[in-house]
């Protein structure tokens, strides 16, 4: 009984990494398809995400069977309530990879993203997978350290986000208004998803120490 | 013991229609705020947010308490994971209502949004004022034909948000670069809020019915 108790505790951990992975890899895929204006890549990345969203549908699934069998109290009980929240962190960062890849269809075979731009919005996507990864490793080792590193990596992506915004703000700005729509759109995703990697992050911190989350950083708002 | 157990159940719906109803004024004031340059309102709506943030914490802790000493199976298991679901949602609207109160800061003294769209954020706050109250009475009743309804009122926010792009789109768009990221933003913040109140009347339907939420919308993306 202790085993399998176990089995399915450890299966939510599991099916919480897999996700990390598929969504860390649909947002640096999503962010090349748009680089590139690579259309069968943005569509691979489109469909890929129903997958994500049947994971999170299993996990919610298995959670709400482990609660109801095992009745799990104290750390065991926290880690299952903290696993549907971390899922539904996940599931966003998968739609807001999709995001990216529709914004690439949408201006295909143009690129929405100016060549003065590229470098930026390169950095940001590298940013995002590599702060996703991250949070995956966090899952798994239940490091706080490792978790608390993760908050100060998303400062980057502000800084980021706020030169894209300078970027537009600039009276140089010579890419007219549509592109500007979809850069602001595509700078917002990329920094959701880099706050949702965070928050993945700070439920870690919150199931070891039982701080809540959100405690450390605050959501970062429009910052132009 | 059971009259416990269900004074606690009872206690996370009235602390979800309590952050209903704290988002559905602060999403109305935001968008006052916005469309009057109201200095104080946009403060006031801003610094309420963390009640919202209390609220959902306190929910969460009273959440897994229960859990813990009730260890509830079936319908009321469910009731209280969906309600932890919920709270995050609310908490989210909390976020963007004080999202679009920081855009009415950061323009002040000027107007953040131009005459010309002046109707349309109109309508798109009264209607997210409005769906968030139908999520709230969704909530207490579990009325599902009121959750579907809600549903189909939010096609009106896509078709809002639709015009916006196309407004932004237009050859005459004379209000510069920056109010177009403005109004971009803006427009997504109530798409989004409307997109969690929806969210929220789904997970009423998989309550009463157990069939899963998302399976009735898609997440509404970019669409200019």
């Amino acid at each position: 009984m202790r085993e399998a108790y176990h089995e399915e505790l450890a299966a939510l951990g599991a099916c919480l990494r897999e996700m990390a992975h598929l969504v860390g890899s649909a947002i640096g895929r999503a962010t090349t398809a748009l680089l590139d204006a690579d259309l069968p890549l943005a569509e691979s990345v489109i469909s890929a995400d129903s997958k994500v969203d049947d994971l999170q549908r299993d996990l919610e699934d298995r959670a709400i069977a482990l609660l109801a069998r095992q009745q799990p109290v104290a750390t065991e009980l926290r880690t299952v309530v903290t696993s549907l929240r971390m899922s539904a962190d996940l599931e966003r960062c998968g739609d807001l990879a999709a995001h990216v890849a529709k914004l690439a269809r949408l201006r295909h075979p143009d690129h929405a993203v100016p060549d003065d731009l590229h470098r930026t919005i390169l950095e940001m996507g590298q940013l995002a997978q590599r702060l996703m990864a991250q949070a995956a490793e966090v899952i798994l080792t239940q490091d706080i350290d490792a978790a608390l590193q993760l908050e100060r990596d998303d400062d980057r992506m502000d800084e980021l986000h706020r030169m894209i915004f300078q970027h537009l703000m600039d009276d140089r700005w010579k890419h007219g208004v549509e592109t500007a729509v979809d850069v602001t759109l595509v700078g917002r995703y990329y920094e959701r998803f880099a706050d949702h990697a965070v928050a993945v992050a700070q439920r870690v911190v919150y199931l070891v120490t039982g701080e809540h989350a959100g405690d450390y950083i605050p959501d970062t708002p429009l910052s132009p």
